[in-house]
């Protein structure tokens, strides 16, 4: 038998950062990270394997970290937990004894009870690297694949494809693509750059049925439609995985994730959860939110792993900050759209302002930034920011993050000292963040 | 004798932000904005006129926003305040009247009183277009150049040139390249860049004569070497452009710029002053600081233009964000270095962290980030932060501003609650922003 005063269960984002802050925290703790498969791919880069990079090997998590840290790694799956032997066995007969036990087991595709879902050459975003590597075999010498769902993994995953020469049709059950996450003229905006680069689009269009005798031939619409496919590839979003923690007793919240506290404790205070297969609440209403990101699972995990034996921190819900890219034509948002904001009960308002991502616009590679910012009428806060714009899209997401984060006002943002590069950012006359908080101080001023 | 609410007097970044700010927040007030030139630059943009950009008219501002926010334009140049009368006189023989004023008359390039200073191809940094196509016109079919001053400015313009197949030489004072700005290593990283550039690098290099007949042959060092050159180029700083204000007795600070207190108002309650002719307090000492930064210059505009007729916003002190490419080598910083830091008295804790600006590494155009960030010992709030990266650099330099403008404090950033994306950003796991903090951290923890 083993024994750790750490053991942290999943070895991908979450795991990886809780065990490493682990070892920051708890400089002579014995800590051990079980991992079910020798190769470990790192999850945002995905799509990105079937069309700039190639190769699921060029997106492998590195071991190196764990032996610098001192981590032991143990190639295993575990299949139960013993709370109160404080043990947790493992698949190959091994018995490994914690004292404080991090569950960072992710989650898994949803698949929908669909007609013909088992046909061979339909896949999923699987996390694992015989699986891709089966999906890209399958993807040579076709030519028409259907992207079952059009949100952040359904887009990328369509125009990496779309980049490997297939014809790519995307079918959203919803009025638009990226509903979940933008407002609707983002949504709009996103959709024209998606068929410009020759990917369909269906929107308000439920599958059926995937058609075909033993492999995929096709997929059959509600309204009636047959729309000839190759390969059938679904991204309709992920379920947490909770079969351990449900096996041992711990409690699973309303969205039938695992339960924690502020500090990433489950119902048992050595066991704590992060990621995918945690309950996350919201930032601005404290409810259950349904977001699963990667870099929310390094957020909970330098969480939890700095409270292991000592609270330190807390976790006060997720903002949710997303960027991506279609082309070369990237979005990003931060925190709550409009639509969002006013469904969680907020009285908004809105401040707007574009201009180009670089200066003077005749810069070589200059994109337009269209910035909308979403304040609370009442406190002047800001609740949220969506934009597009170019290559610096994602940190331009990050400084909404760090604006919100600190719950700042309008009148900070008016005032917020960025500074600019003609090469590297948009004028400072111009900065679309602080030019849509101007325009939201006026509007806030504004008897309506 | 025309007559306005508020007169701005200068067309550049300051004085045209500050005029279309007093109309956000004055929507019936006349507002006059004099210019002494009808074409004006954009100025951080102004080196990239002799390389990327070529042509001074690619980089002008344009006079839309004042059609459309009704602010009328005077095509001509100040000479005279009478602060009782509250009148401006102008060269072509003009009166204007004002409630209030707004000084936003900029800096001028420091001529060193140096042997050779007026040969003919001697140039500086001037925001003019017919003085910069006459720079660009000598520099066609010469061949050496030599760049008297490694801060941004000589750095910038150096790469241009080198950009248009001359060869350059910069000749620092000071013991490093950017020295003012970056500590050491990460001026000695700078250095490496510019010197795989093909541009040479004397430093610890003082000039004591430019040498030559009529035009310039080349300069002699204060050691007695002497380099050929038939452009010299001197970036040696900036001086307050303060002649209208000292005529009209307005007080001027310690730093012969203009005094200002916390709402841009002089020593005269109806004038106030803006940009680079405006005295600066740091951020973080409240002592007068030689900051000269377009994005300041705005900072300010967005304070003085809604401070006009009702004090609505206060100006805490400049921050000092920055970022330069040197060929696709970025590097950024915002706030104090560790020898700033240091210099002003802080007892400081250094967090570092390094890793790849997209995620996996094998994106295309990937490139490694160093972030060092400085913070506080007693309080753990964040000074400020320097980093090098690629193309995203400009806002990283941002997200640091955002952090150092709310005073967070290293347990805020360790959570902070970033975005990522493969294309666009570091993994989240590795985020360096929060991975340096994370190491910060540990070390305040520590005694010492």
């Amino acid at each position: 038998m083993k024994e750790a005063d750490v053991v942290t269960i999943g070895g991908s984002i979450g795991g990886r950062v809780a065990a490493i802050t682990a070892r920051r925290h708890y400089k002579d703790a014995k800590i051990i990270l079980i991992k079910n498969a020798e190769k470990v791919l790192v999850p945002c880069p995905i799509p990105y394997i079937f069309g700039t990079l190639k190769d699921p090997e060029k997106n492998l998590f590195s071991d190196a970290p764990f032996s610098e840290d001192n981590i032991d790694l143990v190639v295993d799956e575990a299949t139960l937990i013993d709370r109160k032997k404080k043990t947790i066995s493992t698949l190959e007969g091994d018995f490994i004894k914690y004292r404080k036990l991090i569950l960072a087991t992710g989650s898994m595709p949803i698949v929908p009870k669909l007609p013909g879902i088992n046909l061979k050459n339909v896949f999923f975003a699987k996390k694992d690297v015989d699986y891709l590597n089966k999906l890209s075999k399958a993807l040579d010498g076709v030519e028409d694949v259907v992207v079952i769902g059009g949100g952040f993994i359904g887009v990328e995953f369509s125009d990496q494809f779309r980049k490997r020469g297939l014809n790519v049709t995307i079918i959203e059950m919803l009025p638009h693509c990226l509903q979940l996450v933008f407002d609707e003229d983002f949504c709009i905006m996103a959709e024209d750059k998606i068929k410009e680069l020759g990917i369909d689009i269906m929107t308000n269009s439920k599958v059926k049925a995937i058609i075909g005798e033993k492999a995929v031939e096709g997929v059959e619409l509600e309204g009636g439609e047959k729309i000839k496919a190759d390969i059938v590839f679904l991204g309709i979003g992920v379920i947490p995985n909770i079969l351990l923690a449900e096996k041992a007793g711990i409690k699973i919240g309303e969205t039938r994730a695992i339960w924690v506290d502020e500090y990433g404790r489950t119902s048992d205070e050595d066991i704590f959860a992060i990621g995918d297969c945690a309950e996350k609440k919201s930032f601005f209403t404290k409810k259950p939110s349904a977001l699963r990101l990667a870099s929310i699972a390094t957020h909970e995990a330098r969480i939890a792993g700095a409270n292991l034996f000592e609270l330190k921190r807390k976790n006060e819900g997720a903002i949710g900050t997303f960027a991506t890219v279609i082309g070369d034509f990237a979005l990003g948002m931060s925190g709550l759209s409009e639509r969002m904001a006013k469904d969680a009960g907020f009285d908004v308002v809105v401040g707007e302002a574009s201009g180009p991502d670089k200066h003077p616009p005749a810069m070589p590679d200059t994109k337009q930034i269209r910035m909308r910012l979403i304040f609370e009428k009442t406190s002047g806060k800001i609740l949220g920011g969506q934009f597009c714009g170019g290559s610096s899209s994602g940190e331009i997401a990050n400084i909404l993050a760090a604006l919100i984060q600190k719950r700042m006002v309008v009148d900070d943002i008016v005032t917020f000292q960025m500074g600019t590069h003609p090469v590297l950012t948009p004028s400072p006359g111009v900065y679309p963040i602080v030019n849509a908080a101007e325009d939201a101080t006026v509007k806030l001023k504004q008897p309506q």
